[in-house]
């Protein structure tokens, strides 16, 4: 057994100067975080680790860059916090993999990440998105229950709202209508989860509506780096200014928004970390049974401005090439985040400059991604150290 | 190899006197029927069988009785037709079994009733309807691709439809706001087969939202059998009419209808069988990606209309007991069934004494239910004869 205390002391080689107060400390220890290689995932680790939780993470690595030895992520993840990560090379659909994890493991709380996420992709392969995203949730839920762990924190997406009837959107504005399979598998996922916490009281559920996810950690060590062809607009604009593509391709100039392009609200990915380990310590303290929050900052930013933003932050430049509205496409968006302010003690920190300096100090340091393999990880694969 | 004129030849113990046209033939020869062996299956499987189809039925028994030598009902099916079934006892969650059936047999056309099916049990039991539902959907739309089945008749509920806006109801009345988790798995999965048909034309599918499902096969040899507590009208009221229940319980009797009771839109259960086989011929005959059909009468009948219609046809005494209305039961709805004719060719053809009269004929020749065992089966199990 490891010294309790050992979760107190603060990781002298971390980057970041972060503070943990002891409010910070849930009762929970230990975390299971799926999809805990990926992007939004290997940040929240981060954030885990330095507020005391000790995380085991999965990855099936459909979405992140890893093999059998461990995740390069995970590995910078350590570099940052000082702290090791349990790692299990594992998929969500073979639910005996997920079993002897909870085996092996007390689980407390599962923060669920894992999902396959690309739209136009999930358009062109509902089946496969179905599959994946549904039988995931259903597999990981079975196992959970089956172990007597009922806290969960889920990854849903502003996506469940469809086009907004009302502007910012608040958690009640109505779900449902949604404009693509990606997004419909979250608005499922978050109807059923809200069946099962109807059903059955012991389940203590928190599902976190994310705007958009954009930026990186401070440090340069982690960020988004797709596996797949992506048409996210920070990656591709980043890959703009290293010369690496001709132009970035904004769909819609058109739209009825004040420069005409469409209106997103970005969020530093370390502030939906920062969410995360708030809703922990919600459903730590008290049964709520199921409740949604949305994470995002509550501005609306055009791509226009944020092209402007980050060639004024980087310094480069971002030619931009016009193409006309893609279908499904939503004109604005942004969060009311009053609610996770109210009873998450949570508001978004980081603004739009850092967003933008954190991606590109990311893409600059690391202008292929990741390393392709886990460089001797010297987090523990598998449960094995 | 059976001889393909086979199928042509008008079985002469066929009890029903139904006369097979030759346009009736699609151009279609083997279907599966998943939940072949349930109530609304196995009179689905005597049109199908007299109409010159050759059928593969498998059931896993959750909800019909039956076991290894196979299904007392489809024994009767038999006995009705003439004709021979291939039965599996097969569970969709075991996406191995149902692989080797597609390898075995060449299906042409699936016909999926198999689900959970229990409103109430549902709402207690969400993990397990949707586990059992969703999931068993995924496998076997995932095994007909791989095996170039396209051709699907997928079972949907007027739930879908939630309370409903205006009446009749039509197809294009919004779905999603519903009631109850079984309604909810229904939705889910006509939102997973549009998207599907969006995805990939090959796939042809008809999804057809049934009203209320009564009666029997005029033969009395098969009807409804329900393995658990059941809730369902017609079988509640046929118990008290066998003095086996001392009262029905009428669930709200101040409902805004002309009566107090709620109304519904009753079918029997040989017109919904014949909207299958209608619906089949639709999709051997031409493309149509996606269609969804209401299966009514376009009549609705109060519980009290129906006990007195059913008291008059049987002479038996269905005493009442009146209970407060059920959160989530439905004032009155019916369907509008005009888009069946006109595109399926397809109308109701029973009447409500006939409804009463036919399922009051099976309840007394089988009191209680079918016998245990499949009796000798001469039907063929597991494919082998």
């Amino acid at each position: 057994m490891q010294d309790p205390l050992h979760r107190y002391e603060f990781n002298s080689n971390s980057i970041l100067n972060h503070v943990v107060e002891p409010s910070d400390m849930a009762q929970f220890k230990t975390i299971l975080v799926t999809g805990g290689a990926g992007y939004i995932g290997s940040h929240c680790v981060v954030d885990l680790l330095e507020t005391g939780y000790e995380v085991i993470a999965i990855d099936n690595f459909a979405n992140a860059v890893g093999d059998d030895d461990g995740s390069p992520a995970l590995r910078r993840v350590e570099q940052i916090t000082g702290k090791k990560v349990v790692f299990y090379r594992a998929d969500l659909l073979n639910k005996e993999q997920i079993n002897d994890i909870f085996d092996k493991h007390r689980v407390e709380c599962v923060i669920h990440f894992a999902a396959l996420k690309a739209v136009g992709e999930s358009m062109m392969q509902p089946l496969l998105y179905y599959q994946n995203n549904l039988l995931g949730m259903l597999n990981l839920l079975e196992v959970m229950r089956s172990h007597n762990c009922f806290q969960l924190v889920f990854s849903s997406s502003c996506t469940v709202y469809g086009e907004p009837e009302w502007l910012p959107i608040t958690e009640v504005h109505p779900t449902g209508k949604i404009t693509n399979v990606y997004g419909r598998t979250k608005y499922f996922i978050e109807e059923m989860l809200k069946d099962l916490s109807a059903a059955d009281e012991r389940w203590n559920v928190i599902s976190l509506r994310y705007f958009n996810p954009v930026g990186a950690h401070p440090s340069g060590l982690i960020g988004e780096d797709p596996t797949k062809e992506f048409t996210n607009l920070m990656p591709f604009m980043a890959q703009v200014a290293l010369g690496k593509k001709p132009a970035l391709t904004v769909f819609g100039s058109d739209y009825p928004t004040p420069d005409g392009t469409g209106v997103r609200d970005y969020i530093h990915v370390m502030d939906l970390a920062a969410g995360h380990v708030a809703a922990l310590r919600m459903i730590s303290e008290k049964h709520i049974g199921l409740k949604v929050y949305n994470l995002g900052t509550g501005r609306g930013v055009s791509v226009k401005e944020l092209v402007t933003v980050f060639e004024r932050v980087t310094g480069a430049k971002v030619p931009l090439k016009y193409e006309a509205r893609r279908h499904g496409d939503i004109t604005a968006m942004w969060a009311d985040p009053t609610l996770a302010k109210e009873e998450l003690g949570w508001t978004s920190q980081y603004t739009v400059e850092e967003m933008c300096t954190d991606f590109w100090r990311w893409q600059t340091m690391n202008p292929d991604g990741y390393p392709k393999k886990a460089m001797k990880p010297n987090h523990i694969v598998n449960g094995n150290s």
